[in-house]
């Protein structure tokens, strides 16, 4: 099944939602509208708009309201990943330039910066003590994800303990904050609540565990950026601490630096890839979806529940 | 009278916001935490919160609760300096290395945008929606006024009216907003609430001017930063814009770069100071701020009355 017909039912919600971000950035300034609506028309999964959406649809569903919540939680995702781009010195995003090579720096600063004072404009619109609580220490574990991650470059001596919470702060919280802020909006009753952002957390650390053996195991054209980028800007992730594991794949690795040249990241790919270390990889994420799916089960029976189900599983197999 | 002098009264007060702004960016990343403070600690006049406690005292004042409003807004004012001096290359700010010169451009984005997320966390602890609406406005311009200043810099064609609606965003609107912010949460009357905010948008828009006056009229040492700083990195200011009325001083003016040499920038900074574009610059502060000293006639008799009389007119005089 393709990843769009699995919610297909919340196709007009969708859009709705899709509206909704640009009209969200719409600035005065022309300049600052367009960069903020380079990433934003670039595409993207909207997974966090979508978990938001179908976390909602447990309770009671309006999507007017909804919308805001689904719209606030894709703009402090785009934000910081414009940020993130800068800190990277990444060009390429989504198959197209990043905000920050296509303007430079100081732009893509400020415009993160005011994405993120949009999603905060639209969240006030939200009366729900909750959800401000939540989403503004989402935010501060996300920032604490970041700089951690800067800290943790080209460190080859950290472990899966290390990865593990790395990840929970920049990609799971969010997403679980996105079906508890869905849930929120929607009152959902309380201990389903709970429930969804537990959900959201477990499909979170799946999708990001799978994106970064995607960065070894896709192509360029499927990733929209070169394949082993992730590892050459010295992000260790799960895939690298397992072929690790291996002394002498080890010796190689430790050499990686910004500069490396081309030929030789593609050895070191191919090492990684015939290490193993991608199956014990996709085995921890399997975990993760499996307690995701053990718990979806526990939800009423509802479309949203059959396609919370199917991104599961989807995420847990996806090619890109 | 000294500055400290004008608010001795809530010497107390503000030891405890001094106390929950260190508190505010605790972190268990100890660089994050050393980041934030490093700026914080190198002190700062705190005229934001100084102005959101002064706002509460017409209303009912529980430090307690204002504190956090007055921690909120020098946190957005901290996170917004640090992201500025990456923006503009900044080596030196209150006399101490920046935040990007002493770690680096990535820890300082970072260090900003956690900043940022502490200071919403904080703000959750209000249940004002007002608040809220009016903050989350006044960021978004903010950050709309940083955009416009890279746009307009070294842009030697504008004019004043430009000059002003930057500022209006860049500064005034945040002390605007103080007071906006302090009324809310001590329940002022809605009427007088008005008032404040008005007396906090003249009173910023005078002290803008004249932290651009002090930019030329400065020492090195009493502005913790080389003079002409601003106009080196392109920033066209008040005084710059009266000066380049003199169609020789513009000729020389419009020749500014970043890497102009220290003497003939030194030469450039006594034209305009002997253009008498300074007086001219000091004449629209002053303008501001005699709306601000009208205003606050109408205020009720009380300590912070006079306080914020004293305040308006120190600011209008001060030499650093």
């Amino acid at each position: 099944m393709k990843f769009k017909m699995m919610y297909s039912f919340l196709n007009s919600d969708i859009d709705i939602v899709e509206e909704a971000l640009e009209e969200a950035v719409y600035a005065d300034s022309a300049l600052l509208q367009e960069a903020s609506l380079h990433l934003l028309q670039a595409g993207g999964k909207r997974i966090r708009p979508l978990f938001v959406l179908l976390a909602a649809k447990f309770g009671s569903y309006d999507i007017h309201t909804i919308k805001k919540a689904a719209v606030a939680l894709e703009l402090i995702h785009a934000a910081s990943l414009i940020h993130d781009d800068v800190i990277d010195d990444a060009e390429i995003r989504r198959g197209k330039l990043t905000v920050k090579a296509k303007w430079d720096n100081r732009i893509a600063m400020y415009t993160g910066d005011y994405i993120f004072a949009r999603s905060l404009e639209l969240m006030t619109e939200i009366e729900k003590a909750d959800a401000h609580i939540i989403l503004s220490d989402t935010m501060v574990e996300l920032v604490i994800g970041e700089i951690e991650q800067i800290k943790d470059k080209y460190r080859f001596d950290q472990n899966v303990k290390d990865y593990l919470r790395r990840i929970k702060r920049k990609t799971a919280l969010l997403i679980s904050t996105s079906c508890e802020l869905g849930a929120i909006c929607a009152d959902v009753e309380k201990n389903l609540q709970t429930k969804l952002a537990r959900f959201g957390y477990y499909v979170g650390m799946s999708y990001q565990i799978i994106d970064d053996i995607l960065d070894f195991t896709s192509t360029e054209k499927e990733l929209g950026k070169p394949s082993g980028s992730d590892l050459l800007q010295g992000n260790i992730t799960l895939p690298v601490l397992f072929a690790m594991e291996d002394v002498s794949i080890r010796k190689e690795i430790v050499k990686v630096h910004e500069k490396m040249p081309r030929k030789e990241m593609d050895q070191i790919i191919k090492m990684i890839i015939r290490s193993g270390a991608i199956d014990k990889s996709r085995n921890i994420s399997n975990r993760y979806l499996e307690k995701a799916l053990e718990l979806v089960e526990e939800f009423p029976q509802n479309q949203a529940k059959t396609a919370l189900k199917n991104i599961a599983k989807y995420i847990g197999k996806r090619k890109y």
